[in-house]
């Protein structure tokens, strides 16, 4: 029977309530506990126990040496993981471990493991299992969906459904005990671990009327990347609040900008429309179909790798695990 | 027969070929023309033509001023405009034309109304039937979907069914060349105009890593009031990078902040978790089940309205328009 690692970092479904609110509490143990009878053969083992709000780059660096550690002696990975920021780390962890030969299946709950109709012991259960049947590779497993972990968004604050597979097919199920999965294994079989990035990259969501000095005053925050959430297919202001010029600055203080959308749904484009020539013609990145987790946790991924302009811009580009459409 | 109003903005219903790129080049008269035969009784006028992508605050107010008086003289008003940034748009004209007595619809298409295939013909007709079928109120019909103005969000960027109705049922949709609508005419039926707004308004969204230096860099870029997109139901960092106190600076320098979820759909709370505590006591605002694109437009309205910090607190928690849930 096949060795499954179970880490454990926190989140909803190991939380506990306090005075001040629900914080987590339950080890990896607790949480297999519960999870029940198809718990077989799973080595249990606590890295934190956080809030997933206070997972950061540092959190993921930490995460990822232990998955890889974890791989060279068990068959699969299930990751304990708060829901507010999965997305991010499943985004990063797809990056980081590239070509990972065993599967990395991250999960957690809307409800405490703890409450009666918790979501946590199916989707514990859901994801030991996934973690016996999938190929090599990232995955969030949540709700009965089994999602490419670079193609996560958590779009519910509240349902158990919680995941969406975005401009990308869900790549599995679970149900009735049985995983059906359509996972291929990555183009690229050969392991590729790197786990350093740069932070310092900023998320801006525009709106009409958006002050270019917001954009600007990046310059002098310490930022090395920025990724913009644009108008549709990837529109900004370029008269009376003149964002082009903006994008130009930064580009030309060595800060490398990608352009998304806005939109949940879909890939963007500055190709199509009058409005955006200017920042094709400034220099911005296009992040197509990939989501803003991928697009954001890429660029800090990708300025840990190379501080060259023209190998960031093609890193971005290149599909390095799915993120992005070839 | 009633008589319709068609204020044209631009956006790519109306858009052209140029050498650099899609641009708004048709008038109201045209795409009339072009919508065909439903189009009787109807009155054009062309306010601008504009990409939504610039559509900034100070259109916002001439539209809105444009609606008002056209209020005086006709029973239902279209408006066609772009699609990125139309749920900006609604949302604004929600607060501004509260308890308005006639429909105002906007529409638009994602392919100019000359394409072959384009669905701005369909748009704009099952737009001016919905003028003539509706009670007052501010709607967006698009892809035979109506959704109440403040509710909508623009979630694809390319297929028809462009936008959703978010945390609200649809309140009506156009089939086989009819209207069926749920929508209840608004609580308060008296007409209470006014365009005074404040467009000092930033929206951060948080990534796991975001600096506190940026949160903090608003006080010193002339920002009146910040809608932080957190995680979940609105968690954020409170140690490593400490949100928490940035958002305190925030608050302590006058700047109200209010607390929404990057998810896309169901709504937020800081009550619920240990992490949130430290930011219910800072004293930020929650945006409930209000849309990121609601939460902005209303926050520069109320900011229009008064400079008082508990009357902005208490306007934001009041449902002014079916914003947010009583």
């Amino acid at each position: 029977m096949k060795r499954i690692r179970l880490i454990a970092t926190g989140g909803t479904i190991a939380c506990m309530p306090t005075e001040h609110g629900l914080a987590p509490g339950l080890d990896a143990h607790a949480l297999l506990d519960y999870a029940g009878t198809s718990a077989q053969n799973v080595e249990c083992v606590d890295l934190f126990n956080m809030d997933s709000s206070n997972i950061q780059p540092e959190e993921w660096c930490k995460i990822a040496e232990k998955v890889l550690k974890s791989s060279w002696d068990y068959d699969g990975i299930v990751i304990t993981h708060g829901t507010d920021t999965m997305a991010y780390t499943a985004s990063m962890l797809s990056f980081m471990l590239r070509g990972i030969g065993v599967p990395v299946v991250l999960t957690g709950s809307q409800y405490p493991i703890t409450y009666p109709d918790s979501d946590g012991r199916k989707n514990l259960q859901n994801a030991l299992l996934a973690a016996r049947e999938l190929p090599g590779g990232v995955y969030i497993c949540f709700g009965n969906a089994i999602i490419k972990g670079c193609r996560a968004v958590k779009t519910r604050t509240t349902s158990l459904d919680a995941f969406e597979s975005i401009n990308y097919p869900y790549v599995g199920m679970v149900a009735n005990g049985r995983c059906y999965s359509l996972a291929m294994p990555e183009k690229k079989q050969e392991l590729s671990f790197s786990d350093a990035l740069d932070p310092r990259v900023a998320l801006i969501k525009l709106v009409p009327g958006t002050s270019p000095a917001l954009l600007e005053s990046l310059i002098s925050c310490d930022v090395r990347g920025v990724v913009v959430e644009a108008f549709g297919l990837g529109g900004m202001h370029n008269f009376r609040r003149d964002h082009t010029e903006s994008i130009r600055k930064l580009i030309a203080a060595g800060i490398p900008v990608v352009l998304t959308s806005q939109c949940l749904y879909e890939a963007s484009t500055p190709d199509v429309y009058e409005v955006s020539e200017p920042l094709r013609n400034a220099g911005v990145i296009s992040a197509r179909d990939m989501t803003t987790e991928a697009a954001v946790t890429k660029l800090m991924w990708v300025l840990g790798q190379t501080d060259d302009p023209e190998q960031i811009r093609a890193l971005m580009r290149q599909n390095l695990c799915g993120e992005i459409m070839e």
